[in-house]
């Protein structure tokens, strides 16, 4: 287990992880409500797509505690209002829809107070996730010789997860067999989530590691020759297009200009059949000011208008393995990707 | 002429626009000594290689009026220690080392007072160096087709030389001529002189702009489709391989990944045909906290390590132009750009 967590229940309230304080502060929020779950994910106290489903489960187990008060019997009614509310907290995360519709499909199992019975499922996705996790750390640390360096952009550890993370979760367990001689972080503008969150994770952990902004990928993959770029994925289309992080793609480019490989991370739920490629995935753009400001200081002139996309969109051809829970999908294509779909479903 | 300057003489001294605090503040510096010439150069009140060329020949200028107060007619020799003072100020810079060295070579027909032949020597290479950009800026914007987006890193503009700039002066003139209908900017981390200086000058002119993160490259030029990557240089070697600010060569590797071109614009200043290749290029590599630290404030975990070099190089065979005052090499390799410069030479 990793000595890091984003998320606990605890005395009947989910404790969040404050991670807009990280590095320098540890704070835990306490919520005793799905509002309050709702508003940390939509204020990024908690992020990461598995971190922010485990979190509206929990949240929708508040929910009904809440409903049953309100409304007793009709709680079923009562809890929608909520169940919508954290469905809007964050606009793309494909885990939010998954985790609140798994526990929707409880409710009508449920006789008496449901705060037990939807808690019980919230813990169960929870367990599930981390699970999957050490799962896909041992399918994908397989495939790394021993004594790599390795690349990985944003975070995807054990903050972003239910525990022990997608790609770095692949990166610790790798580092644990001994096959990780240097872990580099890029800094994964504009929230920085490398520097404040995976150097953090890295460094509770006594993994060796340097922080490398994003554009010097290509001259790291030149220079210092890291083996393996190693990313978590937020869809993941039926050819394997993978849209992730801003900055990915760049970094895939840069890794096989230099026939350095690329690993995408990912539990089964992030895999969207229904989307047959990457020009077909929808990418929100988010303010200008993201750019503009840093810590609440402008680095860029007033005013100054900015493109400011979350996500890019890796073209399978540059992927060289996707790895989920239940195992390793090599070159991925359309035929591939169905075909491992197919396999896992029997 | 350009709306905006970096430095200008005078009163009797050399006023520097402080970089460091723009955007959100103009604040000149008025330097009455080399030495202070020398500080402002290492603190990088000024920056940009040609910038920090003349404001050196400035320097030398207000050397030579102390040595005379100081020795009388031995002012050649007392005037070492702060030409020295003034080389040192930056390691890599390789305009400084050149202005001070043509500056040197006028020693010998001093008659009297040095201050007034030095100062007008200091003047004739600020001079050239905004006539060298014009003549730049006219050979690049003539590649540029009517309505294109471009991206550029960094700042190469008014503010990195003497005036109007290398890439950015490509970018000034293209856009008079009707050629440029948005201009995307690399914020250019570590330092954010692209966010910091490139927007400011184009905010002050109202050329039309978005800021981007230096990850966002790849998908930039997917989506949005700019026609040409336009970048300054470092140093160009014989074979025309180009070291540039960090980043430059990511940017490259996605602009030919999608069709984009890449244009270098440099003064024949930054040729360097005794260094065969960029393999032969030492590359300054900076602390850490660069990274770590942003406007004061920790970004990543306190005494986290990184990887911080300050350039990287471009590889010929990704570059389709380079451009200085004597015209537009394309597609360089060794042949080509030794058949130019030998024309040059003629």
């Amino acid at each position: 287990m990793s000595a890091v967590t984003a998320l606990r229940w605890q005395d009947g309230a989910l404790d969040l992880l404050d991670q807009r304080r990280l590095p320098t502060e540890q704070l835990w929020i306490r919520c005793v409500s799905a509002g309050e779950v709702a508003d940390a994910i939509r204020d990024m106290v908690v992020r990461g797509a598995p971190a922010i489903g485990i979190a509206a489960a929990y949240g929708a187990a508040l929910a009904a505690r809440d409903a049953v008060v309100a409304a007793g019997d009709a709680w079923r009614e009562a809890i929608q209002a909520d169940l919508a509310r954290l469905r809007a907290a964050r606009p793309t995360a494909v885990n939010l829809a998954w985790a609140l519709d798994r526990m929707a499909r409880q409710f009508a199992d449920i006789a008496g107070d449901p705060e037990p019975a939807l808690l019980a499922a919230a813990r169960a996705i929870h367990d599930e996730d981390v699970a999957a996790n050490h799962a896909m750390a041992a399918h994908g640390a397989a495939l790394i010789t021993p004594g790599s360096r390795v690349l990985t952009h944003c975070n995807t550890g054990a903050l972003a997860t239910g525990g022990h993370g997608t790609a770095l979760g692949v990166i610790r367990t790798a580092h644990a067999q001994g096959r990780i001689a240097e872990v580099f972080v890029d800094e994964t503008r504009p929230w920085l989530q490398g520097a404040r969150l995976t150097a953090w994770e890295l460094q509770q952990e006594g993994i060796p590691a340097r922080l490398v902004v994003d554009g010097a990928a290509a001259w790291l993959f030149a220079r210092l020759r890291p083996a393996w770029l190693i990313v978590g994925a937020d869809r993941i289309a039926a050819n394997g297009d993978t849209a992730n992080k801003i900055g990915t793609y760049t970094a895939a480019l840069a890794a096989r200009a230099h026939g350095a490989k690329v690993m995408v991370v990912a539990p089964l739920s992030t895999f969207d059949p229904a989307t047959p490629d990457g020009a077909a995935i929808e990418v929100e753009e988010r303010p200008a000011q993201e750019l503009t400001q840093l810590a609440g200081q402008p680095v860029a002139p007033a005013g100054f208008a900015a493109w400011n996309p979350v996500f890019d969109v890796t073209p399978a051809a540059l992927i060289d393995a996707i790895i989920c829970e239940h195992g390793v999908i090599e070159r991925p294509d359309a035929a591939r990707m169905a075909a491992f779909l197919r396999s896992v479903a029997r």
